[in-house]
């Protein structure tokens, strides 16, 4: 029977060794500590819900993707496939618990069945942060200082947020006398970073003919400045002076808070999706664009809609967590974390064993991550097992050295030893050398 | 349209309010703090598993809990019902990466469909650590020192660590020929501290005739004190003086650490669970004891036999996260998180909110946790939200103010306003206050 299952994991699933969980866990830490500074405060929600609260009216791209099936009881049930939908759900049911506006964050997993060949995986984490309750420029201009801020606190220096309101290019699609295909024209300029203008314009002159294709394409040409993009979107559209104000009241923020150099006004920036009724945005790294957008969003004024008849504002971001590791890793620009202990206590002696103890309990006391070796091996196998993880510090001490109150560290980076040491210069010598 | 599906979660799952979920977290963080310093590391695996990985030979109480399905390439897949069987197909999968021995942590959901009458969730998080590689004596104390380390580092002082050896157990069995009936009798004996002495007695006798019934009864009886117990073990299953080497081994270690308070030596610990091979335990809180065990677990030395050849030896304890976190705000020990910001900066004039954007800045980069009212309300409607959701401090700034350079702060706690202040001044009348 040994041996008998294959020890493996489902495609487009992966485990997270100590190294890579680390840094995840560090790179979370880190969001939470910004998020909690802007007043944002955390929920969560089952990984399983009822298919029709994920699904809604359903019939798109999703319901392909889904991980869906019944449960003991014959129900209808589905993982989750984003953070959005069950936090519809959660506003609407829980709108009386809570006082608006309200601003949460939820970092969890989701699943979707996606084609792996594109290197995609079908578990990630999502990292969303929403204010709701409000449809102020004010709470707009938060989403995006609360994204700026996030990404210069994990180590990312050099990003571009690039902003957009939707409601300029309803207006054009409005003046084209094309709102009917809407949704077919968004998902075809969402591809624009992706494809080029070139592909994206013949594609829009297969749905809309040529003339309207070209006047799409100057619409989400950016200018040379933010004044430059207003003035030709205004000439683009045709645009009354009030239809440009949410953006450049955006903009007033940007400039006020010195951020212009992180930020752009793109009007190619559609985010695909139906539901979007105000700002979007999408973040893209200066030094790896190819990696797409690693943080997106939007405001959204019917995110309840489904569930309930009260109608919740709200504007939010989505941070792909997966993605931003991968360019924090290739970056190396964030701190390294390492999942090493600084200390190991080698075993000399099995009598000494509790000794030992005693010792790591006095290193842990003083914030020292301490590890001792268990088992009664040769001194080799154990400077050999340290040296391979890494830990840098070694603590020695046999019989007679217990008898004399004193220990030997050695430093396994510099292969120096430090003899005669009490518990308390032992310490001292450590938080020295570290 | 609107509203045409009701909210609602799946029985047995619940949503995480933002009060709720800050506890969890905190709590998590706590945890993970003392596991680092232990020289434990963090892993993580898929929530989906291949069904066999999970079941393994199956035909127990689980696979009929389990949330089984197939996905859309057909696979038989299962969501992992605890964390110790994904961690033995991880182990057999990446033993060459990794270094033995190996400490690992693992704090993540799994999924049940039990019966939710009993008031248990189909959805819970668990918190595992173990030490892989070693069948020392040293490893075993190390995790019962790690469990008392992190239940005394989330404000829980009063509990008691039941220890026992799988090993007096079998020679028990053995000495009374009943071996081949272990299962069925570990799982009545587990049930000892629900049902009571009695109640086991008699469904022992129906196992095994009421003689043997009663010697086991003695077996699990403890004796005055450690060395009372290891005497009564002793007289009960004949043993030689090797047998109970172990149990006084660690008791050593408990002994030497001054620890005996908070640890007792528990014949009667079985944890009913086929696969333990040397100590076993579970904790039970002195104050609410009827809650069961908020922390198990035992030594196995064949984990991963079901994978690989190889056999790996190992102990580790589980935490169950959510019984821990209702006993903790039960007791109310631990350390009141509050999931609200500490200052609001009120919304007087939408001229100004660049201007409150740049104070809430100043604010959070000195760690004072800030929100800003994003919209402009009539003053009682803003104070009124701050005093609901438990604000302590509100920043007040209109026109006349700032062409000053001043600020008024405003302690919603006493209504006690400070006027007059600068930028420099309100954060240091902030910190003094809080």
């Amino acid at each position: 029977m040994a041996g008998s299952i294959t020890p493996r994991v489902l495609k487009g699933f992966r485990d997270f060794l100590p190294e890579r969980e680390t840094g995840k866990r560090y790179l979370i830490a880190q969001l939470e500590k910004v998020f909690k500074l802007f007043g944002f405060v955390p929920i969560d929600t089952p990984v399983l819900e009822y298919t029709d609260i994920l699904l809604g009216k359903g019939g798109g791209e999703t319901d392909k993707q889904i991980y869906r099936f019944f449960d003991n009881g014959n129900r209808d049930i589905a993982m989750r496939y984003d953070l959005t939908v069950p936090f519809a759900r959660f506003m609407s049911q829980h709108r009386n618990e809570l006082y608006l506006p309200f601003r949460r964050y939820h970092i969890a997993k989701v699943w979707r069945g996606e084609n792996t060949q594109k290197g995609r995986y079908r578990e990630f984490t999502q990292c969303d942060f929403d204010i709701v309750g409000s449809d102020s420029v004010s709470a707009d201009f938060e989403i995006l200082f609360l994204m700026y801020t996030s990404l210069i606190s994990i180590g990312i220096k050099k990003f571009t947020i690039h902003v957009s309101d939707r409601n300029l290019f309803n207006r054009l699609l409005e003046k084209l006398e094309i709102k009917e295909k809407s949704a077919e024209i968004l998902r075809t300029v969402d591809k624009v970073k992706k494809i080029g203008t070139d592909k994206v314009h013949s594609l829009l002159s297969e749905i809309t003919g040529k003339t309207k294709a070209d006047a799409i394409i100057r619409f989400i040409s950016k200018g040379a400045d933010f004044t430059g993009t207003v003035e030709a979107i205004r000439n683009s559209i045709g645009a009354e002076a009030g239809e440009t104000t949410r953006i450049e009241e955006i903009w007033k923020f940007i400039e006020d808070l010195n951020l212009t150099e992180s930020f752009t006004f793109d009007p190619s920036i559609t985010r695909g999706l139906d539901y979007y009724t105000g700002i979007v945005f999408e973040t893209y790294l200066n030094e790896m664009p190819a990696i797409g957008s690693v943080c997106s969003g939007g405001r959204y004024n019917n995110l309840t809609a489904l569930y309930s008849r009260e109608a919740i504002p709200g504007v939010g971001s989505s941070i792909g967590l997966d993605r931003l590791m991968a360019a924090v890793e290739l970056l190396a620009t964030g701190k390294q974390i390492s999942p090493v202990p600084q200390v190991i206590i080698l075993n000399l002696d099995e009598s000494l064993l509790t000794y030992y103890q005693l010792i790591a309990l006095e290193l842990r006391n003083n914030g020292i991550s301490t590890e001792t070796y268990p088992d009664k091996k040769k001194l080799a196998v154990q400077f050999n097992f340290a040296g391979k993880k890494g830990i840098p510090l070694a603590v020695i001490c046999g019989e007679d050295e217990k008898s004399q109150g004193l220990i030997t560290l050695k430093d396994l980076r510099t292969r120096k030893s430090y003899s005669g040491l009490t518990l308390d210069t032992l310490k001292d010598t450590i938080k020295m050398l570290l």
